[in-house]
C-alpha cells in the first residue's frame, strides 16, 4: 500500500472508531519502535503519517513540538517513544514485553539507555559529513561491543529471552539502517556483524522474521535511498 | 553533620549491611531526585559522596562514565535518575509514588520530560554568561508558565493530589535552585512566584515543608553560594 505524508497545508483524516490514533512517519526510527509494539500486542490502530519537513498546520495546533510518534489515547496526546512503549505495554498486558521483577526491569532499561550511543554515533556518520570518514565508522564500530557483550552474557537467543522484548524492540530500528551503510556508501563500508559480533549476527537475522517486525520492515537499499535523499535537502517520506 | 566527597586518591568506604549503597554530589538536582525518593520510602542507604571535579579511580573503575546518581541493588550497578526513581517505586511500593493507571503514570512522566526546558533554561541563564542576562531571565521565567498551568489544570496542592508524588519529588530540585537567582544576583533578578506564579508559590512553601524535601533541603544562599564558585572554577562539593 502506498503511504503518503501529510504535509502543511492538509487536512487531519478522521478518526478510526476502535483503533488508537497514531502519528508516525515512515523512515523516523523512534516512530517504528512504538509501531513494533502496536504489531507485538496486535493493537488495531490508523496512522496518520507527518511530513516532517512541511509539517501539517493542523498537527502543530495539537502538538506544536510536531514530533512523531505520537498516540491519542482517550482524548488525550501522549508522546516519547520510550514512554509509550512503556504505556503500551501495561495498558495492553499481553504478550507482556517487560521483565516481571523491577530490578530486571531497570537493567533492560539502561541496555536500551545505552544503546543510544550507537544512535548518535550512526547519526553522526551519516548526517554531519559528505561523505562516510572512517573515524566515524570506526567509532560507530567500537559503540557495538558493550550490545554484542550485554546479548553473550544474557546467553539467550534475544535480549528477551526466547523472544523478544522490550530491548529488542527498543534497539531494533537502529539495526535495520547499519545495513544501509553498505547500499549508502557503494560497499565501501560495511559492519563486519559476520567476524566481530557474530551474536548480533544471528540475533539481526531473527529479528528480521519476527512478526512485529517484518510487516514494518524498510530494505537497506530503501533506507541508504532515503538518507541520500534527506543529506540533498530533498526528504522523500512516501514509499 | 559535615559531608565530605571523595576524590581521586580515596578508597571506597566499606558497604553497610541492610543499607543500599547510594552515590551522590550534594549538589546535583539528579541525585536529589533519589535522595528524596529514598526518603519518601524511608529506605535504609548509606550515601557515598561523590567529588565530581576530580573523580575517584576506585568510582571510574566500576562506573567509567563516573556519573551520579547511582544505586548498588543485589550487586548490580544502577544509574539514571527518572530510572532509578521509578525503580525504587516498584521495589518498594509504599507509599506508592506513582499513579495506578498506565495512563496516569505517562500524563506524569511526560510533565517531568517537558520540565526539562525549565531545567535547561535554569542551566543556560546561571553558567553560560558572565553575569546574568535578561533575556536569558525572562525565557526562564517563560518555561516555567506551563507548569503552573498544569498545577491549575490539576487543581490540587501538590501534582500528586493531596500529597506530593513522582512529579513533585521529580521537578523539585530545580525549584530549590530557583531561589537562589535572587542572592546569586545580588537581588537583581527575583522570580515573580508570588506575582504570575501563585499555585507553584503555595506548592513551594508545602514542598519545603515535606518530610522528604526538608531533610535535604539547602537554602537559596548556599545553592548561589556553591553556583558562584563552580563558574570561579573552583566547585565547592563539602558542606
Amino acid at each position: 500500500m502506498a503511504i503518503k505524508h501529510l504535509s502543511k497545508d492538509s487536512v487531519e483524516p478522521p478518526k478510526v472508531p476502535g483503533s488508537l490514533r497514531f502519528y508516525s512517519m515512515r523512515f523516523c526510527p523512534y516512530a517504528q519502535r512504538v509501531q513494533l509494539i502496536l504489531n507485538a500486542k496486535g493493537m488495531p490502530h490508523d496512522t496518520v503519517f507527518i511530513d516532517l519537513s512541511d509539517k501539517p498546520e493542523w498537527y502543530l495546533k495539537i502538538f506544536p513540538a510536531g514530533k512523531v510518534p505520537a498516540l491519542i489515547y482517550d482524548d488525550k496526546f501522549l508522546s516519547e517513544s520510550l514512554l509509550l512503549a512503556d504505556f503500551l505495554d501495561k495498558q495492553y498486558p499481553e504478550p507482556p514485553l517487560q521483565a516481571s521483577s523491577p530490578l530486571q526491569t531497570i537493567l533492560d532499561k539502561l541496555v536500551i539507555e545505552s544503546f543510544g550511543k550507537v544512535g548518535t554515533a550512526f547519526y553522526k556518520l551519516i548526517m554531519t559529513t559528505k561523505e562516510i570518514e572512517k573515524q566515524n565508522f570506526d567509532e560507530l564500530v567500537a559503540s557495538l561491543i558493550p550490545i554484542e557483550t550485554e546479548l553473550v552474557e544474557r546467553g539467550t537467543k534475544f535480549f528477551g529471552g526466547n523472544k523478544p522484548n522490550m530491548v529488542d524492540y527498543m534497539i531494533w530500528p537502529w539495526f535495520e539502517r547499519l545495513d544501509a551503510i553498505n547500499p549508502y556508501s557503494n560497499g565501501t563500508f560495511v559492519i563486519p556483524f559476520e567476524d566481530k559480533f557474530p551474536r548480533l549476527a544471528e540475533w539481526k537475522s531473527l529479528m528480521i522474521a519476527d512478526k512485529a517486525v517484518a510487516p514494518y520492515y524498510i530494505t537497506p537499499e530503501k533506507h541508504a535511498e532515503h538518507f541520500t535523499k534527506r543529506k540533498a535537502g530533498l526528504p522523500a517520506y512516501d514509499i
